[in-house]
């Protein structure tokens, strides 16, 4: 079967119910139907800025990333319709939802909770650019920035890559997202003593490396013990100091996330964390604290929402569905406090994202778009 | 007790057997008496260049390296005795023993074991740059290498600090060098599946950091096991890739060392890690494998010059000398496969080395500098 390498794109959807647009399809009964080689076409000619073997790379700003962006306005702009099937949507396509300079950089800016003072203060996570000359080289210093109207939208709907297996392996072919899950992130510290890796005795080493290595272990051994059936943790940074080999480490710091839908279950695991840290600390020879880090609460999406998009992929594929929570952060969890939001999936091949071998199937990607395009209008005749 | 704040020179002296200075002084029973406040202000003065906090930093080829050197060749130049002592002595401050561009850089050209080909490679590791261009901006480049002439040399003498704390800890003020350790480096890289850290299931994941720190916990319950009295063991590098917090590690990486003076004890190291390596690839969900790095073998002391060291130390400072093994690797290793080798000890304060809080007394510094030269005295009168 054929397949569309690359990202599916971050486009979300913002219905408004005031615009001349909408007024006058409200009496229309029949649902937009897309153009699913239109949609393909489209995806194959958008994964050609930044191709990386057969997916892509387009870091936030990047000049591919913005040629990127020039190409889709143009697309928009030839619409033959402008006001998108006839309904009353703005098109976004938000920036840095990854976090090349910060996450959710768009959807934050968009939302208001994005100050000047940190856009001064941001630097890629990469390289240490700042986020002002980045954004002076993409063309985009100095232009005003866009922001929520309170009051203009009905909601905001976003499709995605599942980027899990779920979908996949089950063999359903829609998610209708339930709730963006809460994501915990610490910093855990351990303090030794750096000394020379020779001449130094066991006895008397506090060895900072020793000592993460041994605390990391315990979590993976504790954790599973207090999850639930979709609880997910992750130590994906580690560091020690000065990291050369016949040097003792007398510094050494990891990143611990855990993610869950549950609030209880997070509390939990913050629990647990601070006692096996504690529990370090106290056994010694290294000093162990934990501070926390970013926090992002679990964020249920709109119940209405859900059971439009439920429908709409009940329509066009019957049975085919099912509502499950979103373990990766979105652009939706950041405009869920402004509006009412929803989100959907399609299928990832083999659960593979942030990876240039991330896929999904042709007929996947045409029928989500149908499904979307579906349930934007249900969601806007019903508001 | 006033104390010498830096690093103790590492100044060999090379006795050679065929020059005129050495015969007249045959006859002669008195010993050289070294003065003890010049050898204190001159280290006070070495310890000016590169000074950091109370110790000092000299990386290699560095200006400061450089000028310091200039300074040393001045103070040899200005010795009213050109003969040290009266005696056949040549003096080396040998380059990068520590490894800024390659471990024992100076010594390893001067016995004729680095090649061209070699120095042409070889990158700082710091910043990379190459050992040609640091050579160039030194002053160094195009000069003919000093090699070691056969036939000249009576033997090696080294005088170092302990680094470690077995001196400091017995309160005894000088070391007689039995055998510097036989060093054994081997990088395990484990593989695993980078992938999203939270829409991939725990049960689904090949997460290469914790298989990392699952290995390393089980190397450091194993390994002392099956170590002597001795043994050191150090996982001092250790990576994980991409090393970002919302992602899964994909490969991690960690260098395991261990010393000793014994080749059978490290070969059982070598065995037992082998084995662990295996236990855990087998084990999954992550490949692991390892390969050897860097083996020094362990080199043995001349017994002759340990002898006569022990003499000269039993002379100044009756009682407070032992044996031990070297367990830092130094350049009279490399030197030892040329020609006898021996070397000294004076107490580390602490034991703390590589690091600016290193520090030695002084009367165990003005100790040291005479015991050395009273035993370069004995051994080359006994030649």
């Amino acid at each position: 079967m054929p397949v569309i390498r690359g990202q599916f794109p971050l486009i979300a959807i913002l219905g408004y119910s005031s615009a001349d647009f909408y007024e006058p399809q409200k009496g229309r009964k029949e649902m937009p139907r897309i153009d699913g080689g239109r949609v393909v076409a489209d995806l194959k000619r958008l994964a050609d800025f930044g191709r990386y073997k057969t997916g892509v790379h387009r870091p936030t700003y990047s000049p591919v990333d913005v040629e990127s962006r020039h190409w889709l306005v143009g697309k928009l702009r030839d619409a033959t319709d402008p006001g998108c099937a006839g309904l009353g949507i703005d098109v976004a396509a938000w920036a840095d939802e990854e976090g090349h300079y910060q996450s959710f950089l768009g959807s934050h800016s968009f939302t208001g909770v994005l100050s000047e003072e940190q856009i001064d203060r941001v630097q890629g996570r990469d390289d240490g650019t700042p986020l002002r000359e980045a954004l002076q080289r993409a063309g985009f210093a100095g232009r005003p920035r866009e922001r929520v109207e309170p009051g203009r939208y009905v909601g905001y709907l976003e499709a995605h890559i599942e980027q899990g297996d779920t979908l996949d392996t089950t063999g359903l072919r829609i998610g209708v997202v339930e709730a963006i899950v809460g994501i915990w992130n610490y910093l855990v510290r351990l303090e030794g003593e750096q000394n020379h890796a020779g001449t130094t005795r066991m006895v008397r080493r506090k060895d900072a490396g020793v000592a993460m290595v041994r605390l990391a272990t315990r979590i993976h051994d504790a954790f599973p013990e207090i999850a639930g059936p979709r609880t997910v943790w992750t130590i994906g940074r580690m560091l020690i100091e000065p990291n050369a080999p016949s040097v003792i480490p007398g510094h050494a710091e990891m990143q611990v996330q855990f993610r869950d839908a549950d609030p209880e279950r997070l509390a939990l695991f913050e629990k647990t964390l601070h006692e096996l840290v504690g529990e370090a600390d106290r056994a010694g020879p290294c000093r162990v604290a934990v501070e926390p880090m970013t926090h992002s609460e679990p964020r249920p999406m709109d119940p209405g929402f859900q059971a439009q998009i439920e429908a709409a992929a009940e329509r066009h594929a019957p049975g085919m569905h099912m509502r499950l929570p979103s373990a990766a952060g979105h652009d939706a969890a950041v405009l869920s406090y402004r509006m009412p939001a929803g989100m959907m999936f399609i299928p990832s091949l083999g659960g593979i994202s942030h990876h240039w071998s991330e896929d999904s199937k042709e007929d996947d990607i045409v029928l989500g778009a149908q499904v979307f395009a579906d349930a934007a209008t249900r969601i806007l005749r019903a508001a």
